[in-house]
This record gives C-alpha cells, structure tokens and sequence, in this order.
C-alpha cells in the first residue's frame, strides 16, 4: 500500500488504546459539508482491518450517518460485539467531542470456495477509454476519482419529453493510480450522488443517511482488477416524504460484480 | 393493535429500566434454529417505537444476526446514539446470558410532504384470490402467512433446459387479519428464503447475517394497505465463498413501493 496516496492519508489510523483509534478528516476528501462519506465509511472499515482481533475479510458495512463530521480530529472506537470460529461481528462509532457522528456495523467472516454463480450482469457500456473523463470541479472529492459516465449525470435535466429516470451508469477509478482493495472499494460505492439530482436541475439539500455494502468480492479478485475502472450503475426505486432509496452494483471491467450497496438518503423538497 | 394476534405476542416487550426490555421468543413463530428473523427483527424496531424518547418513524433499519437466539427469554438494550431536531438514531442490541445475539441500527425520522415519485413499478402478477395459497409445514413460522406465489418456490427445481433464476414472486400477508404496522411490514421483508434455495433442489444451511430495511411507506400508507396483500419481489445479484446478496421489494395490492430490502446471507456450499 503506498501511504503517500490521499486515500491512504484520509483513511489513517492512529491506535490510542484497546478498540481506540484517532484519525483526521482530510482536505482531498472534502464534501460540501464535512469529508466524502465513501471516506467516512472507509475508515471505519479500515479501523476493523488494522484490528489485532479482526477475523476474516469483510462481507457486509452499514455506516449511519448522524451528524456532520467537523474538519479536524475524530475518534473511531471499534467494539468486536461477537466472534463465532469464522465469522465476526463489530460495531463502529466515530465520534468527536465526545459526540457520535457516525455509527456503523461490520461483518467479517472467513470465506470458503463454493457454488458461485453471478445472477446480475454488468449493463452494456462503451469502454472508457473511448469517453470523456468528467471535468467537474463542485466538490473537492471529486476530483480524486476519474469519472466516466455513460448516462445519468447529476443536475443536468432532461430533454424534452424524456421520462423521469434516477439511473446513473458509470465508470471510475482513482485519479491516482492506487490497487484496488476493501477500503478504496467501500468509498467508491458511495460516489453516486442523490439519485434526487436525477429529477431535479437544481440543487436542494441532499444527503445519505444510512449505507449498507455487500462485498461480493474477496481478496483475489480485488487484486486482479487492480488499479482498473470499475462500472457503477445507482438508481432509486422511490423518492418519498424526504427519503428516497438508492440501489448500486459495481462490477470490475471484465464484469465481475464486486459490491451490492443501498443507501437510504434525505433530500429536503 | 390486537395484542392477543400471535405476532403482536412475539414481539412483546416489558420494560425493564431506562433503555433495557424483556422479551420471550415465541413457540409460533420459530424458524430451524431459533426464531424467524423477520420476528427478531420487528421486535428490535419495537423497543425503538416504544421507547418515550422515540422521535418519528422508522426510515431505515439494519439488522445482524450475530449468534443463535435460545428458545426463552432475552433482553433488548434501545440506546439513542444521537437526537437531532428531526432525525434520530439508535442502537439496539438484543442479549442472552449477557452475549450478544443480534445488534441493530436504526434510523427514525419526522417526515414531511416533498416530491414523491416511484421509479420501481409493481411487477405484474395475477390476482391473489386466483392463486393457490402455499400448503406448507416445514417450519413453524410460515404457518403464519398466507403465501400465494406466482414463481421461484425454494426448492423446488427447476424445468430442465431452464436458466438459473434466483428471482421469486410472491403475496404475502398475515394468515390471521391483522393491520399493517411498521412491525409487520419489517418482519414481512424477511419471509423470501435464501436464494441459494432457488439454484439446488436438495437444502444446504443456509441463513442471514445481515439485513437492511428501508421504510418508503409512511403511516398513512400504511392504513391504506390494512390487512391486504403484499407482493413481494426477492432476488441475488452473485452468490459467491459462502455469501450471497438478496435485493427485494414489497409493493401493496394497488402497486405502491412500500419496502426496498437488501440481506447478506450464508450459505454452506
């Protein structure tokens, strides 16, 4: 792992104590308020992967977010709530000033070969080499990842007469080159933006509440798709009285599925 | 609410002191080894509804079945982890002989008139009274729903020449009358069995460790739909080492999205 990376930087733990790690929010990974939340929910993660009782490689994250994030310092304190002979439970709290900002739970387990049997397929994309890299510049965020997209980008409305459709399709990867493993994929579920952007061509307060990824992927596939694109494609299935869900898959070039993630997310009118 | 309703038994709890309830497993509603999820679940979501702090209705909840819950009593610890104005998220921890069996969060929220728009149709399916309804006695819990499937019955193969299909429709409500509730609804998004069942005629264990709901119905909605049908929608995206993902959907009668649903499960092989 290169440290000098701003992924790396923004996802930092310091361990204080049993259970306890400090960490940093990170300029790079900065969000309208607070940090990117796809760096949040890698930092807990990552707090869970430094762990000296971690068992296994993780299957499933939810990550709560409860309230905004101030730049600076935070802590993380990861609590392993239950260890079975191959599976683990954790629950995460990031706080700062005493107060929990995110919560979230882990699951880890230690994986075995099985059937396995891929039911969803990757959608038809042109090769990204052959789109436009995205030239945006709203967020600090990001400008960390090379987005390609195919359709569904955000605020931009519709054409006349189109109907009302939340699906984004999309590729991206690190701008800067960094291998690919459970932390960077974890933030990379979250860079879909509120699928409310999709109906609307300008802006109303918007934000995840709640996140839950599934990693399909284990450790060596993680590490063939290495520092290539990744497919993304979101869309909500209902947006109603200030909450709307949000269903994602990324698969790897090559049409792997590596990440099932759903959020719930607020969006004020 | 009807309190003699066998569901409205199982999900009972007395309280004990601040934030800590009791409650019994129910003889009505065990699965295999130990209770129902969907039962668990909606039993956790019930501290959080009667606890006096509560604020709001439930807008998302994550579930981890972390160990085997024993037959007899257990203990539920609802702790807020953080009040906003409108918003607020808890922690929940259900115990037995001071170990953690499942943990939970949730996330509750004031919700207010906004744009509302339903992305995801109802899938068509025949009427439920034109329907068989599901002769079934292998576990004690589905005795307690009326289940007209229209396809993917677990376990029942597949016509040779067939694709491999995880997908199952189904209606699903309560097979003694009873309104929807938040409680209801929660325990009716965990009723589709893992989809590994779907692929293989003969069983293999099989169960969830994680599972994550998202409320689009709001209480008015919900006393619309009374003791209708659902229809429920289950499928996988990949089946891979051990875990599967599992997305789903439960639509009332007249085809409102009232549950988007997403659950992490084991499977032996």
């Amino acid at each position: 792992m290169s440290n000098n990376h701003a992924f790396d930087q923004a996802i930092a733990l310091t361990p204080r104590s049993d259970n306890l790690y400090q960490g940093k929010t990170s300029e790079a990974f900065q969000n309208m308020v607070g940090p990117f939340g796809g760096t949040t929910a890698a930092t807990l993660l990552q707090a869970v992967l430094q762990h000296p009782q971690r068992l296994g490689d993780p299957v499933s994250l939810t990550v709560n977010f409860a309230g905004p994030v101030g730049d600076g310092e935070f802590e993380v304190e990861a609590t392993p709530l239950r260890t079975n002979r191959s599976t683990q439970h954790w629950l995460l709290l990031q706080k700062q000033n005493g107060e929990v900002v995110t919560s979230a739970t882990a699951f880890f387990a230690i994986r075995r070969d099985t059937l396995t049997e891929q039911q969803l397929s990757a959608p038809p994309a042109p090769a990204p080499a052959s789109l436009q890299r995205m030239d945006i510049s709203i967020r600090n965020w990001f400008k960390q990842y090379d987005f390609r997209f195919v359709h569904g980008i955000p605020l931009m409305g519709r054409a006349e007469g189109q109907p009302l459709d939340t699906e984004s399709l999309l590729w991206v990867r690190d701008a800067v080159e960094r291998p690919l493993d459970f932390t960077s994929l974890t933030a990379m579920g979250d860079v879909f933006a509120p699928r409310i952007f999709l109906l609307r061509k300008s802006f109303t307060p918007s934000g995840t509440v709640s996140m839950t990824h599934y990693f399909h992927a284990t450790s060596d596939e993680l590490e063939k798709v290495g520092s290539g694109f990744l497919l993304g494609r979101a869309q909500a299935s209902r947006l109603h009285n200030n909450y709307a869900d949000q269903v994602a898959h990324l698969w790897s070039e090559d049409g792997l599925l590596l990440l099932t993630s759903t959020q719930s997310v607020y969006f004020k009118e």
